[in-house]
């Protein structure tokens, strides 16, 4: 099985709308007065904003700046490529699909295509781009591009010496059990396998 | 249009390999050695945590831990509820599903309830969970609960006076063509509008 999935279109009429809805509306916008750094990591930088609301009272707001991530979906024979590892903020193993960090300046397709061939092998002909995910806009910027592989080949894998991970093939009916259960959470992987089952 | 959606079960016997490759493998578990308190606000703590990697090497991992948020995807006669607002972490508009933060130990479902009827003036009669959308756990534990809303109907919204916020109602054709064209980027939205779209 191998379905093609078409690139969005930019100028589609069916945007107009939204672009309308999402210009800034003077009656919503709050303006940053001041930022206080609190913590910077290597992941992430943690900073108190000083806001003046809509209202023209103050306000604060606790904000993650994280350079954000890409991830691709692949599909072979009805199965999804994911990968099996640990995730030490939630204590648990999870399943998701190929993924990393965005280096700074870095395309977010170039990124997808080069954390999906160091941790899997597989090189893709083209990546279209399924959605941004927009993790949690109520405190952090971050981003995950999630993309759509098509054209994949097999070649040798080449881990990161510290990233431990065992990639896996399962059935894409088995994915969305596991979504509509709770059970795989990832959010990029929840957008993948929603979108695929969209295709119908 | 109205469709009705299961509520997902448990006991499907397609979750079995996906559990079995859930459970904990000591080649990809690592440990927490040590948890060091870097930021505490109302709304998340940052800490630094050394870990022991599964090589037996020490290493050290950035977290955000968030109590995390529920949301509800509502849709009547084929437009998709969504509420409108300004996002200072982006520096920009959203639109996103009613939702909000969970409470201290409240049940999410109660959450999402809530928070739906207190922005948009909605009642639901029931809330079937959709998806738990992680969203960034090489960082962060933040968890969005997704719900999609049936028997819903409309009463006096009662928004809380710090909450800048518009609701809207948008064809689900023009959510998901904003979803493929990168312009509506909230992961539970995302998650919404694609679950929407596999519902064929």
């Amino acid at each position: 099985m191998s379905i093609e999935v078409l690139p969005p279109s930019a100028n589609d009429p069916k945007l107009a709308r939204i672009r309308t809805l999402l210009e800034d509306d003077p009656k919503l916008v709050e303006k940053v007065e001041t930022v206080e750094p609190k913590w910077a990591c290597p992941i992430f930088k943690a900073e108190k904003w000083e806001v003046m609301q809509p209202n023209g009272e103050p306000g604060e707001r606790d904000i993650v700046l994280h350079n954000g991530g890409a991830g691709v979906c692949v599909v072979r024979d009805g199965k999804m490529c994911l990968v099996r590892q640990y995730r030490v903020a939630l204590g648990r193993m999870t399943l998701e699909i190929p993924a990393g960090k965005i280096d700074p300046n870095e395309d977010p397709a170039v990124c997808a295509a080069r954390e999906l061939t160091e941790e899997t092998g597989l090189v893709a002909q083209s990546l279209v781009p399924i959605a941004i995910s927009r993790s949690a806009p109520g405190f952090t910027n971050e981003a995950t591009r999630v993309f759509y592989a098509q054209g994949v080949s097999q070649h040798p894998a080449s881990p990161d010496p510290d990233e431990f991970v065992d990639v896996v093939w399962v059935d894409v009916d088995e994915v969305l059990a596991a979504v509509r259960a709770g059970i795989i959470q990832d959010a990029k992987t929840v957008i993948s396998a929603l979108f695929v089952a969209s295709l119908g």
